[in-house]
């Protein structure tokens, strides 16, 4: 049986442990964090602490919190006998002896449950050993864990923040221009995930549409001339048409 | 059985084709385009023209052309005996008599089959008597066609604009990322579709997630700093960071 330790509440630590805790390999010895009240939930299944001299032996720790305190909460595991990695996507991999990053590639929210087989791991280890110990690990919970360089995750994440924290800031943007306007953004729904399947099946550059990709001026003057009062709205417009001009012309 | 005129030969033409062709109470009596060339496809099923001359009558002319023709073919078409109606989202209403809008929301590509009874269909006439034939043309071939003003769907174009063709973009430049680092674009994919799914099942702006709404300035910095040497990405970085930043502050 594995022993693994989580350090962390929010919804990287709460899906990892629901992952962790319904695979019979693996037994989440403790879960750690600094807020007692936090910790609530992980309690009807296993130990937790608040206490760092608290923190018992495990096989593996799982540290699973803000990017703010990733470096500092590993820092304070550094002798622990088992394996610290983090789950950072942007986070370097810990100083320490010993040490990994095991970064699932999935935004989570507590609400929603998550097939954790099907999500990208990406991982990292100090040592051979430790990156082999952790891929081992990976392997259990996902179908898809794979080595990645820290250079490569950090780009990934980059990656990441473009596909789909960017891209849900244009549906943002486009539900407050609905809204404002009386229209049910409902009417978008089917185009949206059409959009995202087109993307993800070919080059999302060989499927781009739009006024931009067409060159066609008048629609976009329009669409300036109507964005005139939301300047904010405007200069996005304004940056994203020229950016996909300049790409479709490199294609 | 209602009679209908196609113009143009593209996208959503070809899918319109389609959808009155696989309706019992609708006959394409023709195709008209002025390059004889891509016609072709539309020869094996019915009447096809490059001659204005040519054009029969009908109860209706539905012209699907780029947007830098809707209104000249439009025009073209005025002393022909049925309603004329363009597809564009962001045209205007023709200025002649009896004419109409018939906005399929929707983007296509030719070698991919929609169901054009999910396609939410935009409609706008000159009369009411105009938008009345329009909408019952159109809730034949969708079970979601609806009638909305000039202003409401260009606003509603313009949110397309947002929500898929500037998402695809950062798809496309979360591609480039990929490429550039021999990272499997593919790692992204689910993540991808999960965020296009939860963006329409809630308000995007509820689920907006990444470094910038979380206000995690270590990793926006190490993002600027990845992106030093590709300018146009880096604009867009701090420019869709600040946005969603401000926009987080309203919530």
């Amino acid at each position: 049986m594995i022993s693994v330790i989580l350090t962390g509440t929010g919804n990287v630590a709460t899906h990892l442990f629901k992952a962790c805790y319904n695979c019979d390999e693996i037994e989440v010895k403790q879960v750690f964090n600094h807020r007692e009240d936090s910790l609530k939930y992980f309690a009807d299944y296993t130990a937790t602490t608040t206490s760092i001299e608290e923190v018992k032996d495990a096989d593996f720790y799982l540290v699973a919190v803000s990017d703010n305190f990733t470096q500092s909460s590993c820092e304070k595991l550094k002798n622990k006998p088992g394996i610290v990695a983090h789950t950072s996507g942007s986070q370097a991999l810990p100083e320490q002896d010993n040490s990994g990053v095991f970064y699932p590639l999935q935004t989570f929210s507590k609400s929603k449950d998550v097939n954790f087989q099907e999500i990208p791991l990406c991982i990292e280890g100090r040592s051979a050993e430790a990156a082999d110990q952790l891929l081992k690990l990976g392997q259990l919970l996902s179908q898809n864990a794979r080595l990645l360089s820290g250079q490569q995750r950090q780009k990934l994440h980059l990656a990441a923040v473009f596909a789909c924290n960017f891209s849900n800031h244009m549906m943002s943007l486009s539900e407050e221009i609905c809204r404002e306007n009386d229209i049910a953004f409902s009417l978008l729904q089917k185009l949206i995930l059409e959009t995202a399947q087109k993307a993800v099946q070919n080059a999302p550059a060989q499927v781009q549409t739009g006024p931009a990709i067409r060159g066609d001026r008048e629609t976009l003057k329009a669409h300036e001339e109507a964005l005139r009062d939301k300047p904010n709205e405007l200069e996005i417009y304004k940056l994203l048409s020229q950016s996909i001009k300049n790409h479709g012309n490199k294609l």
